[in-house]
């Protein structure tokens, strides 16, 4: 007789109840909001509002609830602390030390946005948000600046291999403000005409037929992204 | 007197109190573990000790311990699992669902692992694992197909952009077999002229000036990765 046929099966409800112990965890859910604004890139931050983290600040971030998903969980603490809905949003890294939260064992599954911060209303003074360039954040509450670390480095690892960029950007941009994301993304300057060349090959995006307007240079044409490049976009539920 | 100022704060472990039935979760690894042979890529699985799911295979996966970080738990269960040390590890994404577990509420963060399936000492037998053509898989318990479908298209991602293949392959390989690697995981063939270009593009690999032995067609040139390409081996600790 093998072993496989003898093979004892363990049965679900058992399994919980010898392991009760380990089912004593919170999850939830953090979400780095990046946004530009002239040259700079920026993260969306709330004060933390532990007494153990007094007067730092901390990601956008809550306990997924007991009946519900870790998706639907993003979504609704993005809507909930900023007004948002309808953005982009992607699940980068979970983080899973044992002592990384002061109320008990709490992983952290973190997301990504990226939103076009000068043409969104954001509930900003009520729900006590602020932006922050990024290569300024020194200091932050629980592992979230480890957290803001990764999904930077995740940032810069996609922005060539994929259309994520446009979601910083106004519907119509030039060239001029596109490479300056890049530069803000990357933290560092880029050729011009490298960098033309490689936007060129990408084929992301076309010419409007259109120039800047108001501007204090020589109105530079205005590009959109190709349509079905957007993606990810989910609504809240 | 502004809003800010008279903001009230929390405490870590009232707030714990407040929210006990928060909790309540347990957090699993589970380990998509991809082998490559003879053009076919593989998934290493093992026989559900789950009533719930007698006659199912399921992915190599645990519950992670109370004191254990989430990277430890990934590079345990990979070793009790299988006497695997040393190999790639790399974390994809965090499945979080509320019923997907009989046991309780239990959310799972898959790992993907790529291994030289012919050169690797496994205790397959030991453990009841086996090698499963991964285009054949077609069910499995709890949502282990879907996670085993997104680690594939991560696996599909990535490979053109950094060098993750090479673990599937001995130190040494032919263009041939190279290209086969990729045709497998991508379920597509390639064009070999073509194939060789985007490789040499790449400048992964280098030519070792030796040629391939014992096979029956005419001996291949023998490359291997480049120094310092190879990366993420963390030993479990």
């Amino acid at each position: 007789m093998s072993e496989r046929i003898i093979k004892a099966f363990k049965n679900a409800a058992i399994e919980k109840k010898n392991r009760q112990d380990y089912f004593n965890i919170a999850v939830s859910v953090d979400c780095v909001i990046f946004g530009y604004d002239n040259h700079e890139l920026y993260v969306l931050l709330m004060q933390s509002d532990l007494e153990e983290f007094q007067g730092l600040n901390s990601l956008l971030g809550d306990l997924v609830r007991p009946s519900e998903d870790l998706t639907e969980a993003s979504f609704r603490i993005l809507w909930e602390r900023t007004g948002l809905q309808n953005v982009y949003l992607e699940q980068v890294h979970t983080f899973g030390k044992v002592c990384r939260h002061p109320s008990g064992r709490v992983i952290t599954t973190a997301y990504f946005s990226l939103i076009d911060m000068q043409h969104q209303q954001l509930n900003i003074a009520e729900h006590q948000l602020d932006w922050y360039p990024v290569r300024k954040v020194k200091r932050l509450a629980f592992d979230h600046l480890e957290i803001l670390q990764l999904c930077l480095q995740q940032l810069q690892q996609k922005v060539m291999e994929r259309p994520v960029v446009f979601h910083l950007l106004p519907p119509l941009f030039s060239l001029r403000e596109l490479q300056s994301v890049f530069e803000a993304i990357l933290g560092i300057e880029l050729d011009r005409r490298n960098f033309r060349k490689k936007i060129a090959i990408k084929d992301w995006i076309i010419d409007t037929n259109t120039l800047e307007k108001e501007v204090n240079h020589r109105p530079g044409k205005l590009y959109k992204l190709k349509a079905g490049l957007v993606n990810n976009f989910r609504p809240y539920q």
